[in-house]
């Protein structure tokens, strides 16, 4: 039986995997997990799966936890993560949104636990710090990603030596079809419209500006230690394929199916198996016909051309990059600025940023948070 | 050093590998090799390669290479064949025609040797006795079809019993876009006009009645030791994909590429190492756009269809389905009879055959020949 912690158990990334542990009940378990506000998805999640550890978004939340489940140790807040991260499991998958992942994801790695990361800001923020980290402590970063799980399956059966590069596929997000000059005004909502993936909100935005695929591109960078130049992405609409890698002799190898996170998930989980996913989505090439695929268009989406000089550049760059798309997204997700200025406010932080040499995680975590201050004050 | 033994030399297959040899001299040398007819070329292949042994179509041939290269050991027919496979070297690929591999491989299994399979015919016709002896001898069967070569790459990565099934995609043939009716009176000429492939003219008419995708089938139940009802066909008309694998929980796995047949035979040379390829077709899935997929329509390929049904049966129906084919195939070429009755008489000679029993090698052969001889009568 695998003892699995979960951070952001009431996320999209999070109700999948619960799903997986449930399909697979015989050698799953999950015994610790994290939720921020969802109060009342949690109560259900510690109904069903008798969990011994939580961490609640707020003091409230866990005090209400401990009233009603008395047989629980109840944590809160962002140490509460760490004090999770600290509990008796054998993997922890860190599902939980933007850079509060990067303490307790530190934590597991010291303890050695199977990381599954479906917190790619956490790589982005910290990349250098995470991989040296894990490299130490011998732990293999896993990733459910579709993206990045489709090159970790495929580069299961080839030697690392012989891979020429990786091309990560872009669906081109809600907006694709619209020219720039039809971003003016589009609303939240429209943006919030995912052609092929339900996701959470802030990732359905980042596909939008594409600077999803930016920081999937730096996750790759560090998750498969790869130079930039060896990285690619191409626009393919349906996001059938969903990641692929090229060999040195040409051959290619994609991976491809229906778009169901339980998949990737469940790789991580279960790596290098392929258990059996029970009501999986049907999956038929013919039916779908035809699979398109394009170029990238580096004008269209300058947040992916940026994605790679950032990454280039290295050092506190990618983490200014991530930080003050944080503060955009959340600041268009409330309204206060348009879609094109999310643009602007990321280019203004990393041109404005003054490098800074010799990191280490706490320098790390004050250029992050330096860079929403820096962002934040120019929301009105 | 690896040495090479190459049957069948101075076809499409034998050129691809000596190109693939050439290019990695420092690691291959082409030790023997065999040829029918194309003295001209055998006679530069020995010049550029200097081999030890040599089998000739013919005992003419044997003469006249016996007196100009008095260095090397030249021997002729198919018993040169047998004699060729019995020298000294370390891997086998046997691209000739049709069956006359088998009894080659035959020995060369037996001598535990390294074997890369571009004769599917051998498989098909004796498949059963084949991977007995190759189990028994420990020898793996590799492939370099492209389509096999694809399923075996995308094979390395996983547990065999996580995988599904496997799909072989079909271009569909020089005739995909004609109804039935409008295969009436097709030309020889107009049959070897393959859209994706230069290939032989056998194996570009077997593609053309789908014969040759049957062929696959059955070949890939022998060497991937699949039931038949986890093999399965799609059209795919860019042969972009060249096949694919889907894993229980879903994933499917492609391997995709230019249509350079040196890509697998190097990989079989190589086997499971992707070095890299000089001078090869550039691949920009870009560039290409589109890729189709299309159920295969059974209807339209009835060879398709007929080949499950053999493989299904078993036993002594598959190697009648090789043996009616070639023959009709011959004639075909040589014009003596319609495209449509190359159906006909696969047909024929499957619906009459008598099943044999207790099936032995020498049983297999008799069967083979007796095939043979009851379609050439058919034939005018």
């Amino acid at each position: 039986m695998k003892k699995i912690c979960l951070l952001g158990a009431t996320g999209s990334v999070g109700g999948n995997t619960l799903d997986v542990i449930q399909n697979h009940s015989e050698q799953f378990s999950l015994v610790g997990f994290s939720f921020n506000q969802n109060i009342v998805r949690a109560r259900e999640i510690i109904r069903d799966f008798k969990p011994k550890f939580v961490t609640a978004g707020n003091p409230q939340f866990a005090q209400d936890l401990k009233h009603d489940f008395p047989e629980i140790t109840v944590f809160s807040g962002l140490e509460g993560l760490v004090e999770l991260a600290s509990t008796d499991y054998d993997l922890i998958l860190t599902a939980v949104m933007g850079s509060v992942g990067l303490h307790a994801t530190i934590r597991a790695i010291e303890l050695k636990r199977q990381i599954a990361i479906a917190n790619k800001e956490t790589l982005v923020m910290a990349g250098d710090f995470i991989t040296a980290l894990a490299k130490q402590n011998k732990v293999p970063l896993l990733t459910v990603d579709s993206e990045h799980s489709a090159i970790l399956q495929c580069l299961q059966g080839v030697r690392r030596e012989d891979v020429a590069s990786v091309t990560i596929t872009a669906s081109g997000g809600s907006f694709r079809d619209r020219t720039r000059a039809e971003l003016e005004g589009v609303t939240v909502e429209d943006a919030l419209n995912h052609p092929n993936w339900s996701m959470g909100q802030k990732i359905t935005i980042d596909s939008a500006t594409m600077v999803n695929k930016g920081l999937e591109v730096i996750e790759a960078h560090f998750l498969f230690d790869l130079p930039y130049n060896q990285i690619k992405t191409i626009l393919h609409r349906e996001s059938v394929v969903h990641s692929m890698i090229t060999m040195k002799d040409g051959a290619s190898f994609a991976e491809l199916g229906a778009n169901d996170m339980r998949q990737p998930i469940q790789y991580a989980l279960t790596y290098p198996n392929h258990l059996k996913i029970y009501n999986k989505k049907s999956f038929d090439l013919a039916e779908i016909g035809q699979l398109h695929f394009e170029a990238m268009d580096f004008q269209r989406f300058p947040m992916l051309a940026l994605a790679y000089q950032v990454g280039e550049q290295g050092g506190s760059y990618p983490t200014v990059y991530n930080a003050a798309n944080e503060i955009a997204v959340s600041a268009f997700l409330q309204g206060k600025i348009t879609f094109l200025e999310i643009e602007q406010l990321i280019t203004e932080a990393v041109e404005t940023h003054q490098e800074v040499t010799d990191l280490d995680i706490d320098k790390i975590i004050r250029i992050d948070e330096e860079t929403r201050v820096r962002v934040s004050r120019k929301i009105r």
